[in-house]
């Protein structure tokens, strides 16, 4: 089927080109012109014909809000609209009803795959209507993996980003599992070869995953990871996770320890610490570093 | 190649059944009668020609190193023990030294693979001298999976238990990991079949894992896990990981906050929340609920 | 001064009797007509002389809003509203803002104190308009505890409820950091009397304070804790700091973890280690507990 | 009572000086001569009338263990030795069987004051047979604070370091919750002066405590911590807390991730974050710090 794609970076681009593979008839529109088929978001509804159906993966918050807002006024009575970007859940009520105003449809996407999804296929989590899903469900088969999974239709509007969402919580939390042990086996005197450690986990093991083999690659390439800070970012998921958790009451302690161990990867001197410091200092008499 | 085993439960008879479907010879011993090919170890000793081969595969702890210790007085010289058990990895220099009093060499074996073992393999982690590694892979090439992980000589005696310890450490915060997802996915009003999602997950994503293949047959067969009471034992791997941690001052929280889970869910009522419900009444005057 | 004093429970009932001890006049209105001076808001602002001042102590949430909105249109130019409830500090620029339209000032006045407020004082945190809060001065210095502490105006409209919002997360922790010390004794064979070894903290140590003074009254009152259940509601500052933490990229792993331990402690049976105890039967056929 | 102090250090020599100041006479020793009474322990043991009482005030570890071996040779029947120091509980039953052999007793005291100890007593946690504690009551007497808490028997040997190591776990877990609410006042936009917020907290609020008061003197002397360096040391009582909360299956988790915040102050960077930042890498093409 013909389906718009507005965003051609790094994971628009790649399914744009996994679409096309399958047979997909994809007109493409980014900022960058060298990279787009068309020259402006009124070119691309120009060149679709209806009920048109416009793929949204521009980066989360104000860029995916106004892009959204921007296709209100240019599409029509039929046509739906995507969000495939990180968008926070909260954000899909918001937009399906101002499409809504317009006749237009939405369903939200939450996707997995990062760089290996062009070969390996995108896990898609998808919320909205029946109907809307669908229509796409062609665009889905082809961006999923060939197997029998990596595709679900969780609930209406926002329960694609609300699985994506938890989705990456989890994730958070496995990888801080394996960054621990990692660290503790570096620590320890007791084994000589983390890497080969690691390695050897990757079949037959309770452990062995997709991450798992990716920390062995990492391993590969720098064995002691000697040449990677480890100063860790966070996209959002993880902290929107952690607030789910709190509005319904959900004890989250490996997620949420796994997020504050980012915070605290960033910081260049932790406040907390300096006062932990400063009051060991006024009963015991403890010393103190100077900063 | 011959080898006594000793100890033919879940695990053990397991592993004989792959080892001879390998074309190896094993002698097994048990307390059952029924499951033994001979009646006491004297008789597996003499049943097997020198230099022998036995491995252990008993409960840890007391059976385990009374085991090791009756061992020590039938084999003799060039003879090698392997402890597949779940020991904590202090106990291996102390069989290693027991038995090497006699000439008789050592192998601490971390074994992973539960019920699936026999079809898929076991992972094994070794720790020992190499000349005694050498002469048991043959038995190490048959336990393993058929693809070219699964087998590390992770270092010298204790580092094959160790491994597994911290490969299990990783495991429980895993687990967790999943549980957390599961559990706030199933408080929100946001999403409507969460076995649905947890199974489209299982190719595609960055949590795909054995794991959530085995999360997808749990929710398959009970979907709200409603026949299962949230009560989790811990065979003391875990706890042997935080201790670690504690020792070599690694802070471990999504794995230490896995095992708090585990105890928790195995009280009847928590005193320290009776201590801070009684504080709240103290200084609020908030209500308590009575036993 | 004179006051009016909207809310007359535990809290606003108390503190009108602390006020008038000091010698200031205080007009009460409550729903109960039983303790109210007066029938209505409207008799309420009647009653006072112009420039007028207002302590709204009601519920936090809709009942405060719902007072402000009304006191908005009762009030006039140059009267001041004082919300003392436990409000979100996220409603005072809203009440600010709403009350501003109509030139009336505004303060939010986190109180803490509880059921001790009356005798030894109420500890005030404010935030608002350095004028505002000089009119005002009096009642603060009348409600506040004799000594030189228990008054800070923390700045701007909101200041007032953000510190005492951080007061009860850092509260949520200390408790639980005597709970599990509590707990800990209780469940080691190592000593005798956990009532006594409390009491004997109350003076020399570090960690004495008034929390302790109180779990000592606790155990006095019940030495084992043994008509108290493990059950710990939360009144929402926790969460809020929780929510803060999240949003400032501040690690708070106590506070955090202190929250969690009352979510859980309120749960029959806890989703997650379901799903845990589900996958230690997939994967090594360990036994589960059924429902 | 006369009695002869071990360790004249700043723990050592000045309960020796609140001990004289009290009418005992104290007879001290320490390896440094200029601040001994006596040149050895031999010498120290023979200026003491028996049946003698000393007071072991040197550091936990070897220095304790060769003291006390050393005193199990010089002293006999019916003298007393008291460990002062912060020794593990553990060590103390292995203390009290050598000493026994010669018919001496022994008492295990947790001594709680550190700098102010002088001025404002030493709250004592002692284990021991009663008799030998009955003895040693005018020394306790003297040592602890004035008032009627500060002094309890915990327990038979071991209960006193027992109840000290709780104490410190508790200690631990405070300071967090201080030192997390100090961070998150820092970062909010909300307050403007946080040093005033925890001064205002010392009087009539439930978190006021003497740690909160120490707090106050650090911020007045450096209010925003600027020449302190968030590195934290543990002196080992936290550690051995979590060891007996793991031994003891009581979840502790504002205590534990308090010594892990210590942990990871101590850091320069963190092998676990450097891990998660490599599987970000690998599987999201997430850019990575460079060392």
């Amino acid at each position: 089927m013909q389906l718009g794609m507005i965003g051609l970076g790094k994971m628009g681009g790649n399914m744009k080109l996994r679409l096309e593979k399958a047979g997909h008839q994809v007109v493409g529109y980014d900022r960058n012109p060298e990279v787009a088929d068309v020259g402006s978001l009124a070119e691309l509804v120009e060149a679709l014909e209806a009920p048109r159906a416009v793929w949204v993966m521009v980066p989360a918050g104000e860029a995916t809000r106004s892009t959204v807002a921007e296709l209100a006024e240019l599409l029509g009575e039929g046509d739906i609209v995507v969000d495939g970007g990180n968008s926070r859940f909260t954000d899909d009520a918001v937009n399906a009803q101002a499409l809504g105003l317009h006749g237009i449809g939405y369903i939200d996407a939450g996707v997995s795959g990062g760089v290996w999804g062009l070969t390996e296929g995108y896990a898609l989590m998808v919320g909205g209507a029946e109907a809307d899903v669908q229509r796409l469900q062609p665009v889905f088969d082809a961006l999923k993996p060939e197997g029998e999974h990596g595709f679900v239709h969780a609930g209406g509007v926002g329960a694609g980003h609300y699985a994506k969402m938890v989705h990456n919580g989890i994730e958070y939390a496995m990888m801080q599992a394996y960054a621990e042990g990692y660290e503790l086996l570096q620590a320890s005197e007791y084994v000589d070869n983390v890497p080969a450690i690691f390695k050897s986990w990757r079949e037959g093991t309770v452990i062995r995953s997709w991450l798992l083999d990716l920390m062995d690659r990492a391993l590969e390439a720098d064995p002691e990871l000697a040449h990677i800070k480890g100063y860790v970012e966070d996209s959002g998921e993880g902290r929107w996770t952690v607030d789910e958790g709190i509005r319904l009451r959900v004890p989250l302690p490996a997620i949420t320890e796994s997020l504050f161990a980012r915070f605290t990867s960033r910081q260049e001197d932790s406040p907390a610490m300096k006062a932990v410091a400063a009051l060991r200092n006024q009963f015991g008499g403890h010393a103190v570093k100077s900063e």
